[in-house]
């Protein structure tokens, strides 16, 4: 018998929906003590890390597992987190401001409010190019979503080719060529030490200046006294950010007063229980078989 | 030979891209009077019709040709239009404003403006239901990117279910049946006597409060001051409209106060000259082959 502690805000969602899946050999517990099987939030699973007696297997609800991987924790498990479950949500989140943008809409507001009948140019995403920082689950559903609307994609990745609605690939020290004219700049890289302030002056500078910058990966990627000094100068066209160094954004931060920035807050896509609880049913059968799960962690590379 | 008469304020760059087709037998001309094809506006073309010796062929370079086949007008030539070009501008003109409600991107600039970090709900379209208000090449390009973001698809259509996008067709009488439980009402419909005033009072009440409605097919199809009533009276919580009964939208009219209203100035998809060329090199193959020519018009039926 395994025995399953769900930590989550949806606790209660995610119990009816584990139970609903009747899955074998599988009884819910409320004590980490008594606990081998962890699903829920990386932070939440933290707190309880020192007190679990024998994990075999956490999963986590989020992509984002930082706080498991840390220095210094516990590794004397399988960590898998959320995967192949976030790329709609992000294609939508991602080509509702590409077109947000694409098709001027604020300035169409501003021309109604002026009540003239006008009809300023807007452009079309067929033809224009967008750039991937990072091609996994997520960056593959973009790369799909752009070619739907028949742009041409280009995709950084560290060496993996694996998506094939990429166009062209690069990697390594072929950044900045990989900048050169994206109309739309798309970072989903992890947080991990190689993606430090990856997207820095230099590659603002490579990029034209009317391009749009969209980050829904993570704060590190990105220098921020770099991108408000591109935004302040117009080395780009303005950007969008749903992830920061620092959560929840703190108070004075430059950011808020940052021309051409559009800022929403870690909500770009969200983790839904109906998804996850089918991953973690599908991780569940492969665990009893003994078999490889889906999606571990490699808690060197942090992803 | 052939002799072509462009009628077009993009002349020059028609007879660029025309000439640089090579077309066998195919000269340019200016003169209304000497030309047996022309490739145009209707508008355009309507000026000189009286002037015409002997056209056999008229291409436009619009969809909607209501000032050629208007009561009175000669109809001794065969008249085709522009179909199945707009298909992906007008996908990314809704779907653009069909994720700028879903993802609430306006009250994200305001939770920004506040200097607050807030993350508020937003949707999926996942699971959402469109409704398209007549399926033809641009509606079942609208269904086609539906799908892409897992909409559910109703269509609602004199007769034809020619799209296999569409989850499920609705008929003549079906009309309210087909607007119960639509998230997104999109009209594509074409200005003619059996579309007027489709979308009237009965409809904006079958809708649920929460639906946004999008017109981007012709302002004809309309009831505009039902619009105006449902929209004050909160029976449907947005519209966007992109055509309108008279154009320009005279001043004064009610539309220019009307809350949640959007407008844009018949600018959802415009005719790009490389489009309608392949569109005319096509249809000039067949044309001196003796075959029927794509997208033809009927007289009768306007479209």
């Amino acid at each position: 018998m395994s025995r399953l502690l769900i930590l989550s805000r949806n606790a209660d969602e995610y119990a009816r929906l584990i139970e609903s899946a009747g899955l074998p050999d599988l009884e819910l517990t409320s004590q980490p003590e008594e606990c081998d099987i962890i699903l829920g939030e990386p932070k939440l699973i933290r707190d309880v890390l020192p007190r679990l007696s024998s994990p075999k297997w956490i999963q986590s609800i989020y992509a984002g597992v930082e706080p498991l991987v840390a220095p210094g924790q516990r590794r004397d498990y399988v960590l898998t987190n959320a995967r192949g479950v976030f790329g709609e949500a992000m294609s939508e989140y991602v080509f509702g401001y590409i077109l947000f943008f694409e098709k001027k809409m604020l300035e169409r507001i501003e021309t109604q409010q002026s009540l003239r009948w006008q009809r300023p140019d807007s452009g079309l995403l067929r033809g224009k190019t967008i750039g991937l920082l990072g091609v996994g689950s997520i960056g593959a559903h973009l790369a799909g979503t752009a070619k739907h609307f028949q742009m041409t994609v280009k995709g950084f990745t560290r060496k993996s080719e694996t998506s094939t609605q990429v166009d062209r690939y690069f990697h390594g020290k072929d950044l900045l060529k990989f900048a050169e004219g994206l109309d739309y700049l798309v970072s989903v890289l992890p947080r991990t030490e190689e993606t430090n302030k990856l997207v820095d002056a230099k590659l603002f500078e490579a990029l034209p200046p009317h391009a749009i910058f969209i980050n829904v990966g993570r704060g590190n990627a990105v220098d921020e006294p770099a991108l408000v000094h591109a935004l302040n100068e117009g080395k780009i066209a303005a950007a969008v950010l749903d992830v920061f160094e620092t959560e929840p954004l703190p108070e004075g931060h430059p950011f808020w007063t940052t021309p051409n920035l559009y800022m929403t807050f870690h909500t770009s896509a969200i983790s839904y229980p109906e998804d996850l609880t089918k991953l973690f049913v599908e991780n569940y059968r492969l665990y009893r078989e003994g078999k490889p799960l889906k999606h571990v962690v490699n808690f060197e590379r942090s992803y």
